[in-house]
């Protein structure tokens, strides 16, 4: 039995019931079993005791859209236009991948992610059982999901589907139950109808959810169009896709009726502003889909496109643009931000039952911030803080499941500096090719 | 003499000649005496010798528009329409300043731009003497200006300018010349055509250059066009505004007219994207206006709108938003992006001659970046790197004049802790009064 007993902290629990706590959270193993001003009572016995002084704690940040392996691509292409982006630079370069490619790339997005507060984190790319032990290694949670493109003959969609079929059923639950699985066509524009059909009948089957990348660009919408007549929630709905929980990513190109249909239908976003920005996507609808009621989460995108993984800088993106965009101050509020990169995001990926908020029954992952540094004075609102002046290098320690992964900035269970150096000599290796 | 010989860095100089130099960089007092790939011949002498390893080098970042001072505001009131942040929020606690609270928002806002990388700061605000002070004492260099809101009665008017005068004449060049003043009519909206004729006459008096804050809303260009039957570029130009080396905030809302003009008088432009996201001023035509010519800084503003001084945030702000606003991934690449913050930085304060560039000859203002972390990695294009994964919690240490300022992130000319303390208790004071 491991106890923790954190005395004399600040916590910021996104639990609307008493949102700021300044005293004391116990944790036993894997799971919260107190938080309050007051001392618990009766004390609880053989725990590891932390001063909580000079520490905010709130939960782990939680990205819902990332491709772990491509941050070796990280500054590898940038500011060219989408289609010289991804067909001369970033898929010549991922068709060198080699499984060891593969693997330093996704522990230096491991390392980037725990360092900076994330605790769980979706990922849909290939080789996914050499992410999926990465997880396992590292200690972080992690939505996994190999992304099928069906641009290819019968056979090797066939093949494709059987391999992230095999990986969900795999993999669903390992690591201590970290690991949770789904499916996902790529997206509507590089699936073709009857493969996302199958895919749908394959997440019924192993009772999964679907991921998706969906109307991230103006010119996939119209394409959507012309090929199918439909723009894409419509035609994702008749191919039966949203009849499974679904989380679909970017999101930003939609009408007035396709929210309506995806608030009717429970489908959560994943808002992806710095990835959105930096490649010209446009700024997805956010206040809109919030009003409708649709679960908006944030995810990072991958090292090539944002360029980093810190889910602070989403956090703050979605709190500032939105309001400059719509011209309204008061759109998507410094709370609201927080709740996308937090109680959202575990929404976002079915698991709002244990994540997301500090609370006794809850999964014991969260993280402290460093506060007695210069930019989070004077202390105030410290919610306004963490949004607008806040930053994945003030994590100084994070928690996973009860466990330390994260102390004083160090990861506990990754080698940081052969991580740095082996991701270096991969990239290298990539280019030379 | 007082010599310091890098050996073995990365510099991103800003020098076009030379852009990203690995070798050597020699400081002799205040000046840049040598910078290159191989050893300096022959060798200093008597020099301190830093091993450059993991460590990037580049220009102190240049904020062109400060309000040290509401630092102390910072969090205290966001998300609120501008006319309640700004009525009900910012002036009653602005009204409640004493001199003690001016002189802690002042240092804490020098604590935190030095840590974060600025070396060179744009201050708008009254009360300038204690600033200047804190200025001489941190070791930062400033353009300091005592604002002036002219709404109010004529012999209110004649000692705030008189005040702005007195400050300008005292300061202008102290501090072993790291000061320098401006006169700043705080804004056309704020300031009647007579009151801003007499402060363009007392600019060319001293011979001084002007700083103003313009065109952030669309509300005060119309109320512009109502009170004077001209938009506010033209309205100032015909006030002899530009006749004097002009710096403009925000400058948001302009059309095509209004920045032809303003390139032809040699207008420079303060360019605030936090502040304008976060107060839904709108985004500012900046592609436009670098293609026309203008030169276009970069400026937090105040915390209490930012609501931090890290101008890393600001330069990936201006390399993320254009893009998606305008459509065009190649709109402001990274290294446009980063000159704002540096080379068109001292541009804008009329000293491109000494500042913004590491090349022999220059002063010796230039921060250490940490590029031993998960996310410099793997080590490519390191102006991607900076812009877009940079922040300036990477600062490790900063020289300015050839001083170093910050090592391994301590202030060494500044008491940190009094200063957080200080600007913790002033800011309840002001809050109880």
């Amino acid at each position: 039995m491991n106890r923790l007993w954190i005395e004399n902290g600040i916590f910021v629990t996104m639990d609307e019931q008493q949102p700021v706590v300044k005293g004391h959270m116990v944790v036993e193993n894997d799971r919260i079993i107190y938080i309050g001003e007051a001392a618990p009572q009766p004390e609880p016995e053989q725990a590891e005791r932390l001063n909580g002084q000079g520490l905010l704690f709130m939960p782990g940040l939680i990205n819902t859209h990332a491709h772990s392996a491509m941050s070796l691509l990280r500054g590898y292409s940038d500011d060219e236009a989408l289609q010289v982006w991804l067909e001369q630079k970033m898929w010549p370069m991922e068709g060198r991948y080699t499984d060891e490619d593969a693997h330093w790339g996704n522990s230096l997005a491991a390392l980037e992610m725990l360092k900076s507060g994330t605790t769980t984190f979706v990922d849909m790319y290939d080789r996914m059982p050499i992410l999926a032990k990465v997880v396992e290694q590292s200690g972080l949670r992690g939505v996994l999901t190999r992304g099928v493109i069906g641009l290819c003959s019968p056979e090797e969609q066939t093949a494709k589907l059987e391999e992230a079929k095999q990986f969900a059923k795999e993999w669903n639950n390992q690591a201590d139950g970290r690991i949770r699985t789904m499916l996902s066509p790529h997206a509507p524009y590089t699936c073709p109808p009857d493969y996302i059909e199958r895919i749908v009948a394959a997440a019924h089957e192993l009772d999964l959810p679907l991921h998706i990348h969906m109307s991230e660009s103006a010119a996939e919408v119209q394409q959507n169009v012309n090929d199918y007549g439909t723009r894409p929630v419509e035609h994702l709905d008749k191919l039966g896709f949203f009849s499974r929980p679904s989380l679909v990513a970017h999101a930003v190109h939609l009408n007035d009726e396709e929210i309506a249909l995806m608030a009717a239908r429970g489908v959560a976003v994943s808002h992806n502003p710095a990835s959105n920005l930096k490649l010209a996507s446009g700024v997805a609808r956010v206040p809109a889909l919030l009003a409708a009621g649709v679960t908006v989460s944030l995810g990072t995108d991958s090292a090539a496109s944002n360029n980093n993984l810190d889910v602070f800088d989403e956090i703050r993106l979605a709190a500032l643009i939105h309001k400059g965009v719509s011209g309204d101050p008061t759109a998507v509020p410094a709370i609201e931000a927080l709740r996308m990169g937090t109680v959202y995001g575990a929404r976002a990926i079915w698991q709002e039952d244990q994540l997301g908020v500090l609370k006794s029954g809850m999964k014991a992952d969260f993280i402290a911030i460093d506060i007695d540094q210069p930019h989070f004075y004077p202390q105030t609102d410290m919610i306004s803080h963490l949004v607008y002046s806040g930053s994945g290098r003030d994590v100084k320690h994070v928690w996973i499941d009860g466990r330390q992964v994260v102390k004083s900035g160090t990861c506990l269970l990754l080698d940081e500096e052969k991580i740095k150096a082996e991701s270096q000599r991969s990239f290298e290796r990539l280019l030379g090719r």
